[in-house]
């Protein structure tokens, strides 16, 4: 179960702000507490900055990699800041993300296969927001096919079959739960990812929403997140899942996540 | 999502000891929170009282209904206690449990048909303690078979696919979602229910793994469960779980249990 660390987001104004200002300790300090919370990749994102993106994104790059050796995760919607950026990268990052549209995949596919990195790809096309499980498997296939045809080993696929609100449609979150169950049953040898907030947009009880929504992504296949590896009820339904789906051998991991005080809420 | 509501249990000590000091308050208590945290059923089990259950069973059964109109779970592996206790219930009750082994088979489905009563189903025979999903979903396919044979509905029919400690098989979770999942497929119309209590025999954190192993239950598509509702963080997740997999029509009954308050720890 590979963890991308989601805080150190534009989005999030407390790191727009770090960014802004320059603050160095405050991103390291994210940085750090995520790596030292089990993370995998630490998602590196200045977005919000349209026009400044690659100025601002150069800076938390350089800055996160002082403070920690795990590899970056390239969160950008534009293929130009990703190409400028992935010169500065001192290990095999993953890039966040293609979709289906074509300058964004051509763009992007090229570098992915030159730095050896692994992508996450978006179940989302130019005129299709997948929302059906048929349609998401379908996108999910047009990716496959196109990251194999650029080089890129299946292997380095991560398909992120995206969720809805639920509170928009109550089947958002099955759609996705089927699609990933499909997806990993489909074409052996990928990958699926999720993002987690975007299920319980509109809900109360949010968290509850969100790792509830985790557990059963899991129980379906689902073998990486994009998640906040420092919430730790969030973390624990994570290792949880992951042993009753059948992947913690003897429950070593799980135990070993109860003895280091990371179950402690149960 | 059918709740049968479990600690009116001999084999928790609070329980016992009520029931042979006849503290008619007590038991009175625990039916009638059990019924305000959501139950459908109440158990009522006097299991440990070799010799003398009728006579416990009966005191139970008739203190229950005095505090509770909730029909019963009659909850005895010995077919002649549930023939005596049976006459005693005002509403057609639940039958807690058929296996396929031949005494208790044969004992109980004259009475399940006659007072028109659910059934739980064991997969478990005479030789047989179902470990994997195909064990499982094939003696499923027996009590199925059963049951239709003595002329109960498929609807009365309440599958029990067992679980074993994850502490001595990592797989055990696993086959036991699989089996409710094909058992859901395979007899279109039947019931599935589970304890959650031995998947994590051994284990540290046993209630965050019995709630994982609850929601990856319902995410495979448990219709029913024999649980203690008046645990919040426990009826949470299941409310939750039933929500994100696609059976809470516009979210209402998620957001009727966070405005009564039922989920307040998330």
């Amino acid at each position: 179960m590979l963890i991308i660390a989601e805080r150190i987001n534009s989005s999030r104004k407390s790191i727009a702000e770090a960014i802004t200002t320059r603050n160095r300790a405050f991103i390291q300090a994210e940085a750090k507490k995520q790596a030292d919370a089990g993370a995998d990749y630490i998602d590196v994102n200045a977005a919000v900055f349209v026009g400044e993106e690659i100025e601002h994104l150069t800076w938390v790059i350089e800055t996160v990699q002082e403070a920690t050796d795990l590899p970056l995760c390239i969160d950008s919607p534009d293929p130009k800041v990703i190409g400028a950026v992935l010169p500065l990268v001192k290990s095999a990052p993953m890039i966040n993300s293609i979709t289906l549209e074509p300058a964004r995949l051509e763009g992007l596919l090229p570098m992915v296969a030159e730095y050896k990195a692994k992508v996450v790809g978006l179940c989302q096309s130019e005129d299709t927001m997948a929302e059906s499980t048929e349609s998401k498997v379908e996108l999910a296939g047009r990716l496959v096919e196109a990251v194999q045809k650029a080089g890129v080993p299946l292997d380095d696929l991560y398909i992120d079959p995206l969720v809805y609100p639920l509170g928009t449609s109550s089947n958002s979150a099955q759609f996705t739960m089927d699609a990933i169950d499909r997806i990993m049953t489909e074409f052996p040898g990928v990958h699926t990812t999720c993002g987690l907030t975007n299920v319980s947009h509109g809900l109360p009880a949010r968290k509850l929403v969100n790792r509830t929504f985790l557990v059963g992504c899991v129980i379906k296949g689902l073998d990486s997140a994009i998640m906040d590896p420092t919430d730790n009820q969030l973390f624990a339904a994570l290792k949880t899942a992951v042993m009753v789906s059948g992947r913690d051998d003897f429950c070593l991991e799980f135990i070993q996540a109860f003895r280091s005080g990371r179950l402690e809420q149960a």
